[in-house]
C-alpha cells in the first residue's frame, strides 16, 4: 500500500498466470501451450525482419496483419482489431464496451482473467453459474447487464457451446455486447466469427498462442461489427499507438498464410487428445468432453491438489485450480505422444 | 459513437503518432528514430530466439531484462519495471499513481499523449506553460496536483532541464509521483535515476526506441522507488500478464549488455545534431539548444507548414505540430549524414 497509488490500485487482485518454469527437463502441461510448434514459415518471416529495420518504429495499424485475419475470414478490414496477446485485446474491451450501468456476466468456472479486468475498471461482475454438466445454459444469460464474455469452448472446462444456442445469447441481448472468446476455437469448434454480419452485438476474439502455437509472440485479435471495432481502436489510440511490434506482425501474417501447417497442428492435438482421455478414462478418470487443447479431468478416489503435487514430484506439471466446484479437477495441457506417455506415467505412480 | 460503447469512449481523443509511411525512399525524419541501427549482437540475440521455443509463453515478468537493467543502472531488481514501449509504460502511470482528485500537471509544450492518457482515465490535465524560452520553470509546479510528467530533454523541444531544478521539482511535491520522461535523455543528457533512491516519489521512464535504435521492438521501462515500482506491477499483472514477447526481451537484453554500439550510436547522433544546427543557422534558422535526437527550428521567413510540404514534395518528410507557439516549427529528426545532406538540399530549395 502506498500513498502514491490511485486508490483503486489498493483494491485490485491480479491475476496470477500459469507457471513458467526456469527449469527445461519438465513435462510442461500447464498453460495449454502448443507442442507441435510455430509454422517454419512464420519463423522465416520473422528472421526475416529482425534486422536493422527495427530501428523504425511498425506500423501502428498492423494494416497487413489486419487484411490477411480479413481475408482468412471473409470479413471487411474494418472489421478486425489486433492486439499484444488476447489479454489485452480482452482489457480494451472491457475498458471500451463493458463499463455500463449493469454487471458484466460470465460464467462462473471461466477463464479467471475476467473478473480481474472488471475490478481495474470498477466493473460489477456477476459470476453465472454453469449446469451440474459444466455446460452453460443461454437461458442464464437474459437478466440485465452490462455486456456478456464467455470462452467457446470454456476454459477450464473444454466444453463447447453450439452457435446455435449462442445465437440465443445474442438475440437476448441485442442492446449489449457478446464476446465470444475463442481462444480455443480451432480444436474442433465453430468459430463464431459466421456470425459477425447478421449480429452487430457480437465481438469474437481469437489468440495465436494456441492453435498456432505463438504463445511467445503475444498477439490476439478480435473480430466484429465496424461501431465495435472502432469503439476498441478508440482505446488502443489512447493507449498504446504500436501494440504489436515489427517481429509480431511479421510472423502472425505468416502464420495465418500457412494453412497446411496450421490444420496438420492442430488435427495433431486433437487426435492426441482423444487417446488422452482414452487413457484417463481407463485410469478411472472422469474427463469433461473438450473441444480444446487441454482436458479437465478428475478422479474419484484422489483429490486434484495431491495429484497435481504427486506430478511435480515425477517432473509434470499440470493446473489445478485451488476453486469452488473444480477444486477436485485436474487441467492437462495437450502434449506430444512423448509427454501424454510421460504424464500416463507419472499418474500410474501416483494413483 | 454507438450504443455499445462505454460512455468514455465517446470522449476520447486519441493520439496521433508520426506517420509510417508505406513507401520506403523517403527521408524519414519525422518520428526520431535512430538511423544507426541496432545493435549486431541484440540482433544476434532476437534472431536465436526466433524459433520452435516461440511455443512457449515468455516471461511474465521479464526477469532477466529487469536485472540487466537493474545492474545497468545500479539499482535493485524490485526498482524496475519494463512495458511494451514506454507509451504503455505511460498508460499504467496514468492509471495507477496519477489518479487522484486534483490535476496532472505538464509543460504545455511537450509529448502529446499526457493529455489522451489523462482524457482515457478521466483525470484532469493541467498544463503548465514553458517559459518564453521554451524552458520548464520548476517555480511554476508548486501548485496543487495530482502527479507531474515532463520529458528531460522536453519533447518536441530537446530543451534539458538540469537536475539540480528536476530536485527542485521533487522537493516541492513530496506527496506526489513526479515522472521524469527519458525518452531522449542518452543524447547528452544526465538521468534522474541517480536520485531514484533520495527521491521515493521520483520514476524514471525510458525506452529503447531512440538510443537503442529498437522503435520496431517495443520495450520501454520505469525505475523508481520499489513502492511505485509495484503499484505499477499491480496494474500490469490486472492488465496483460505477457507485455513482453521473447524476442523482445531477448533483444532488449543483449541491447543493454552492448555498451560500445550504444556509446558510438548516441555520439554519432550528437555530432550529426551539431553538423546540422550549424547548418540551419547558417541558413537562417533559429534551432532551440537540443540534448535530443531532433532538434525544433524556425525560419523567420517561412511557415513551418509551408517548408514541411515543401519538404515533403522532395521526399524529406518532418514534423509539423498545428499547435499554439510552435505552429512556426518544424521538428527535424537527426539522421545519417546522407540524410542531413539531403533534407538541407532540399531546404535550399524550398527556401
Amino acid at each position: 500500500m502506498s500513498k502514491f497509488w490511485s486508490p483503486r490500485v489498493h483494491e485490485l487482485t491480479p491475476y496470477v498466470p500459469g507457471e513458467q518454469p526456469k527449469v527445461r527437463n519438465l513435462v510442461k502441461l500447464n498453460t495449454n501451450e502448443n507442442p507441435f510448434g510455430p509454422s517454419p514459415k512464420a519463423v522465416a518471416a520473422m528472421k526475416a525482419v529482425v534486422a536493422d529495420e527495427l530501428k523504425l518504429y511498425p506500423d501502428p495499424e498492423s494494416e497487413r496483419l489486419c487484411q490477411t485475419i480479413a481475408d482468412y475470414y471473409g470479413v471487411a478490414r474494418d472489421q478486425v482489431f489486433v492486439g499484444n496477446g488476447s489479454d489485452e485485446v480482452l482489457a480494451h474491451i472491457f475498458f471500451g464496451l463493458f463499463q455500463h450501468d449493469a454487471p458484466v456476466l460470465f460464467p462462473d468456472i471461466s477463464y479467471s482473467f475476467y473478473p480481474v479486468y472488471c475490478n481495474l475498471y470498477g466493473i460489477e461482475a456477476r459470476p453465472v453459474p454453469l449446469t451440474s454438466a459444466f455446460e452453460i445454459d443461454p437461458a442464464d444469460y437474459r437478466c440485465d447487464n452490462g455486456g456478456i464474455i464467455f470462452p467457446n469452448p470454456n476454459a477450464p472446462t473444454g466444453c463447447f457451446l453450439p452457435l446455435m444456442q449462442v445465437e440465443e445469447i445474442l438475440k437476448a441481448n441485442p442492446e449489449r455486447v457478446v464476446v465470444v472468446d475463442e481462444a480455443y476455437v480451432d480444436f474442433g469448434g465453430d468459430t463464431a466469427i459466421t456470425l459477425v454480419d447478421r449480429y452487430p452485438n457480437l465481438l469474437v476474439t481469437q489468440t495465436l498462442s494456441k492453435s498456432r502455437s505463438l504463445a511467445g509472440l503475444r498477439v490476439g485479435l478480435a473480430v466484429g461489427s465496424p461501431e465495435l471495432i472502432e469503439g476498441l481502436r478508440r482505446v488502443k489510440d489512447s493507449f498504446n499507438s504500436y501494440p504489436l511490434d515489427r517481429v509480431a506482425q511479421a510472423g502472425a501474417v505468416a502464420a495465418f498464410e500457412d494453412e497446411a501447417w496450421f490444420r496438420d497442428s492442430c488435427d495433431g492435438v486433437m487426435a492426441e487428445r482423444k487417446r488422452l482421455t482414452a487413457a484417463l478414462t481407463d485410469l478411472g478418470f472422469e474427463v469433461l468432453p473438450s473441444m480444446a487443447n487441454f482436458v479437465l479431468a478428475r478422479h474419484p478416489d484422489h483429490s486434484g491438489e495431491v495429484l497435481a503435487a504427486g506430478l511435480r514430484e515425477r517432473k509434470v506439471i499440470v493446473r489445478h485450480f485451488n476453486k469452488p466446484r473444480i477444486e477436485d479437477f485436474l487441467r492437462i495441457t495437450i502434449g506430444t505422444r512423448a509427454q501424454t506417455d510421460a504424464l500416463l506415467g507419472a499418474l500410474k505412480e501416483v494413483l
